[in-house]
């Protein structure tokens, strides 16, 4: 059985996803063990793969679930963390990440899945996906655990960007609301907008702004608006959805997960601390598991980027093979869920509202 | 044994500290518990006490710690956490938080302790303290538990402003240098300019002009800059002290709290989940206890405001007796360090630094 003989059945029937296989801090060895968990899940995922064929047909023969769901694109060029996307965007025509945009813009594959570096990611996003008619500046959408029933609140931009003015933020409330319509089923997701405190005459010049128009669309869009939040508020149950520019929104997730990974080392050695207590972890093992996993970075990992022609989930740049599986997962639950066609018609639907600003508009409900 | 008649002695070889009893979430009850507990454990503190008399003298009655350490300054009014800070400069001068400056600004007490409104607390101090000579945006400092040996790490500024421009951040740097040398010890701090990711080519502009200047001056002022850190390492071991504007730094903060308040809460949940784990939770009660101990946020409570004439600690709004004592005790080791003419020193001498560029001056050691 050869990886090359399966090559045209890979997608049949199936849902086809594009992966990068190069570019993250653990190599292509752990990507490809990565989809080969997904596979083994999920009989409906086919992946195209991109990076040197050479090394990948090795890395996919040796992995039995991947028999006859892959297809190889040579692409013998990576992009390094260290680049700087403008050179990526001028120089970047033979990387595994080009190459995996590709298949997403020609549309053998429904979605793209990269470990690389984000910046270059989005750069090669827009310029080869290209933004929404509407939309000015795509955003990167995150889940984070939060005290909601559905486990997780969605927020954007955590840094496609470092900048957002009030058409920015308004779009991103309208991304998100149809992010959490689509990835955590909420018919009508509560939009909070980041702000240092929550009384209106509070913060920045550009977020007055945004808290007014946001304000304003929120009947006609299908979703509820409860104005500014706070940082506590991310991982709370005021919202479900927290619009903030990619600035402060990749402060704040760097910030909490900094501080989830400092807790977790500090619970280890408040175990190990004294015989009673190491008895104690070992009595408490499920438990802590189970909450470990409720916490697990990586069951949540994959920023998917917002506003494009085609959906792109980046993975994180240490992702292992059960972080990978993960990113895999959301790209098959969006790409299930048609999300890139009813994002794609909520902002045109949101940019014909602006135009027609008075008339309301039915809602829409996707 | 009147409160009244022990007023004149309770200054007496004592380091003495200004409180405002109003304002705070749980009222003038829990402050004076929490001077009680200060008191008790400190015989060298000595305290004057602002709000209502009638009602203050009732609650001081009550601790015997107390006893001849407390002076009553009657203030009819209070500051709510809804009063805008435009409103109390104009009205509030019959406010416990103005006559609690007050004490600091005529030189009966050191330092000044509020758990009220941040706004109006940081707006009065700046017209009634006002601001060092040689500092634009005077900012709030808190220490924040982290990965390094000293258990904590600085950040300001969380709020005393929304906005910082390149000259404003070095201040931070040198503010939060000394505190990081006077309130934790270190001799050499290393300072780190909060950004979204390390390379110096990121971020906004005023992040890369701060970058430059700060690096320019940290071998004259006896600091290493590590140069751009992300929000990871708020937490983390990079740097002892973190540099970022008000807007930025409270919402870090907040997420943060957030974040570890949401930990807190499931890891409670995990362990009442079966007996198996309810006897877990017993036998590691005294290992989590110190685990709680360690990374309670009341232990650390207390934002210091820098760059005014005068100390100033800004106690959370909803501080229990607990994060009052803890307050004070902050309020007690600034001032005993003379933390407040070093910092004006320090400041002082990198505005000549600044003037006199070029001509390499010895360092400060404070």
């Amino acid at each position: 059985m050869s990886v090359h003989n399966d090559q045209t059945k890979a997608g049949a029937g199936r849902t086809i996803i594009s992966v990068d296989a190069m570019g993250g801090d653990r190599g292509p060895a752990a990507v490809v063990a990565g989809i080969s968990v997904s596979a083994k899940k999920n009989p409906d995922i086919g992946f195209v793969l991109h990076g040197p064929r050479e090394e990948l047909e090795k890395l996919v023969a040796k992995r039995k679930p991947l028999a006859g769901r892959v297809q190889i694109r040579d692409a013998t060029d990576v992009v390094r963390m260290t680049d700087k996307p403008s050179q990526v965007m001028r120089h970047g025509k033979d990387t595994s990440m080009w190459s995996a945009l590709e298949s997403v813009r020609s549309g053998e594959a429904d979605v793209c899945v990269s470990c690389g570096n984000t910046g270059a990611l989005m750069a090669l996003s827009m310029i080869r996906l290209r933004k929404l008619p509407g939309v000015n500046r795509p955003a990167i959408a995150i889940l984070w655990p939060s005290r909601n029933p559905q486990g997780f609140n969605v927020m954007l931009d955590v840094g496609a960007d470092i900048r957002a003015d009030e058409q920015d933020l308004l779009q991103y409330a309208l991304m998100g609301t149809s992010y959490a319509r689509n990835g955590l089923h909420l018919e009508r997701p509560r939009v909070g907008l980041l702000n240092v405190g929550t009384e209106e005459h509070k913060g920045r010049a550009e977020l007055k702004a945004a808290h007014d128009l946001i304000a304003d669309t929120a009947p006609k869009a299908g979703f509820d608006f409860v104005g500014f939040v706070e940082g506590g508020d991310i991982p709370g149950n005021r919202c479900d959805v927290i619009v903030t520019d990619g600035f402060t929104g990749n402060i704040a997730l760097k910030t909490g997960e900094g501080t989830a990974s400092l807790i977790g080392d500090q619970m280890k050695e408040a175990f190990k601390y004294s015989p009673l207590s190491r008895l104690a972890a070992v009595l408490a093992y499920t438990s802590l598991q189970r909450l470990k996993k409720k916490m697990d970075p990586r069951r949540v990992n994959g920023g998917v980027f917002l506003g494009l022609n085609g959906t792109v989930v980046k993975s994180h740049g240490s992702a292992d093979a059960t972080g990978v599986a993960a990113a895999v997962k959301l790209a098959f639950q969006l790409s299930q869920s048609g999300f890139g066609e009813k994002l794609a018609q909520r902002v045109a639907s949101a940019t014909a509202l602006a135009k027609n600003a008075g008339t309301d508009e039915a809602e829409s409900s996707d």
